[in-house]
């Protein structure tokens, strides 16, 4: 590169903006680190009226992508539009036309790893995607440096800020799911439609990079369990806390067992005791062990204006200063023997189901747990004046989650159980 | 680099065997991920005779350091001896020898800063050192790469293993410092000589890398405040926790206050609403908060043979795959305008003095409290039954240092204060 280096940014959103102000607030910073100068050359949206709060020369801004794409003077182009088409076409346009991309698109890179990584490997030139997963927690950078020599055992991220949002808020403030996630889409934290975040998806995304970089292993959405966190509800969460010492986190947890691997995104009973369990509002963290390291946990703004385009800045420094640099997705090959199936999932369970307030009802649930050999920990019913349905609540032994299913398809099907029955699973 | 690295270890200890025990177990991932055969060649230490219980070739051991330094097939020299010297001198020829250098030694590192780094640069080669700061926590990495667009605001550290290992054992076991010292000694979590970990040495030279690399400034040890946990008693973890709802850690501190450069070493009260807060045992912690990225955690094992050489192979990957790579030890030039005295700290102070049971003791501790126009939040006197004296516990309103001093001075010359005043501050 020359001492000048040109960036292109596509998309001019929240993100978009961010990397801006980072051009703008901190262009002494960045000169200073890469030894270079750094320009912001051309900003490529639809809308290019709108105002973004933040400081730009109109003669930046372009609704012509191209302007970016066929720049020869253009070195690095940062793509933050979102979405699977046109991100994707962009990207491999850059990347054919021999330009570096850093790119936050965690949907993109989960579901076109190969071809995106091929590409820019066949044009020499770098693709980094710090900001895809946990927004400003530096993340797959350690994975592919400082912890590269282990071997990884486990991995256990809160990835999705919304959810974790709405948790804290079922928590502390005792309201049920709807009640939290209406204040929590008047705030900001989340969408219109939050169904992404809050059904795990957004989380499955980020574990399946987090599993490729961690293990060698892709695993596509489809061939995983997810599930998000609608039917928790302030039963679960009070339960948890008061007489269990646990919190309610959405995991994503990818972990190796005897050479086969774990996947997975649900909620999850975390212990008091664990570093993960005091992760609260919109903050991510991932939690990981490695055969040399032991446990390393990471910790920041998983999203956002300035965290996520921190994130992208630290990719666009990196990539100045080391154009050529080597760079590893994780393990070359798969240190996974094959992917396991939820069936074959061991646990302990919360489970919660509601039954008619009359004897008889813990015998026939006993019976059927009895039946399936899952063994109870803790039972508890709390009663109430109307005999209404009430709660019953149990913590399971270790159990095979296809017992479970089996033992629960058939509680459901008992004439005292009214409604539906909720299991969680929990944390070793 | 040819298909061969050859690697040189200097010092067969601890970490010396952990790192040999790396290239045991995961030899097939260290080639698989640099794409070389990477092959230690020789281990040098005085003594070659002692089993570290791991395997290793004899033929690979020698006495002569000389035979790792003038082997011109030696690409990397890992120096894990410690100490000043002869460590320096090693370290310096290895690197004018134009080999790169992987090194855990912060004492050296924080000492020697800018010869080591300008050597390194002359000849062209690389020094990395992940592991001397929070041993296997990719720490010093984040710092120059994902975090880099960053003006960083403040880093807080639980950096020393030995002390935070005190300290979570006194508040669980409600014992003095003494009898968990000597238990931790037991454990090997303690050295016969703990002077250096206890008085906060250890986390001094740690701070003081992470200062170069956040801030830019080099900042010797004889420039700043560094006080130890042995004062520490079961009265003030019993305060800390159970009236205060804070721990008791030994932080160190570096924090940007209107331009200038607050650092500081010494036990503190850590909110339990802080992250910090949870982190107890042998690990460490590192805090920090970037103008962009917000507050970013990164939490692991501080020491011990396993994670440390985790972080030690971890540079050596860095530096086979990217042997020419530019890196920033932090800003070029200093972000920091002076460093502040700790005189002219403000904050808020917890007080344990000790005084006579009698009437009239607060009346004159209060009047010297107000000379000097500090107020006070809550104040604690617990009584006994044998008129024996007894604890007076303080906490003040913010505070400036320099009237704590003058204040506690003419407390500690009351006729009505007996023994050692202690004052510990309390994290905003």
């Amino acid at each position: 590169m020359s001492n000048e280096v040109n960036v292109g940014l596509i998309g001019f959103g929240t993100i978009g903006a961010g990397a801006v102000e980072i051009f703008n607030k901190n262009q002494e910073l960045l000169n200073e680190k890469t030894g270079k100068k750094l320009v912001l050359k051309k900003v490529a949206d639809l809308d290019i009226t709108s105002d973004r709060g933040v400081k730009i020369e109109p003669e930046l801004l372009t609704t012509d992508v191209n302007e970016i794409l066929n720049d020869d003077e253009i070195d690095i182009v940062i793509e933050l539009m979102g979405g699977y088409e046109p991100a994707r076409t962009f990207i491999l346009k850059a990347l054919n036309n021999g330009k570096h991309v850093v790119s936050a698109n965690k949907a993109l890179i989960a579901k076109h790893w190969e071809e995106l990584i091929d590409t820019a490997t066949k044009n020499n030139v770098r693709i980094l995607f710090e900001a895809s997963v946990g927004g400003g927690i530096p993340l797959l950078t350690p994975f592919n440096e400082a912890l590269s020599s282990n071997r990884i055992d486990s991995i256990y991220g809160i990835m999705n800020g919304t959810a974790n949002y709405i948790l804290t808020k079922m928590t502390e403030e005792g309201l049920d799911f709807d009640s939290v996630l209406k204040e929590a889409q008047e705030k900001g934290y989340a969408e219109a439609d939050p169904t992404f975040d809050i059904e795990g998806h957004d989380t499955a995304q980020k574990l399946i990079i987090l599993t490729k970089i961690g293990f060698g292993e892709y695993v596509p959405q489809e061939n995983f369990t997810v599930e998000g966190i609608t039917k928790i509800t302030p039963t679960d969460i009070n339960f948890a806390n008061n007489e269990l010492d646990y919190s309610i986190k959405l995991l994503g947890i990818a972990k190796k067992i005897n050479g086969n691997l774990e996947i997975r995104v649900h909620p999850t009973f975390v212990p008091k005791t664990h570093l993960l369990s005091s992760v609260n509002d919109v903050y991510n963290a991932v939690y990981l062990v490695g055969d040399f390291v032991g446990p390393v946990l990471l910790y920041g703004q998983g999203a956002g204006r300035m965290a996520t385009a921190s994130a992208v800045m630290g990719d666009v420094i990196d990539i100045v200063l080391n154009p050529e640099k080597e760079i590893n997705y994780g393990p070359k090959t798969s240190q996974i023997a094959k992917v396991k199936k939820i069936e074959d999932l061991n646990a302990k369970y919360y489970i919660r189901l509601t039954a008619v307030d009359q004897p008889g009802v813990l015998y026939k649930v006993g019976e059927v747990l009895k039946k399936y050999n899952i063994g109870i920990e803790s039972m508890t019913q709390k009663g109430n004046s109307d005999k209404q349905p009430v709660p019953i609540i149990l913590v399971t032994h270790h159990a095979n989650e296809s017992d479970i299913e089996k033992a629960l398809g058939e509680i459901n099907n008992l004439d005292v159980v009214k409604g539906e029955t909720i299991k969680i699973r929990i944390l070793d």
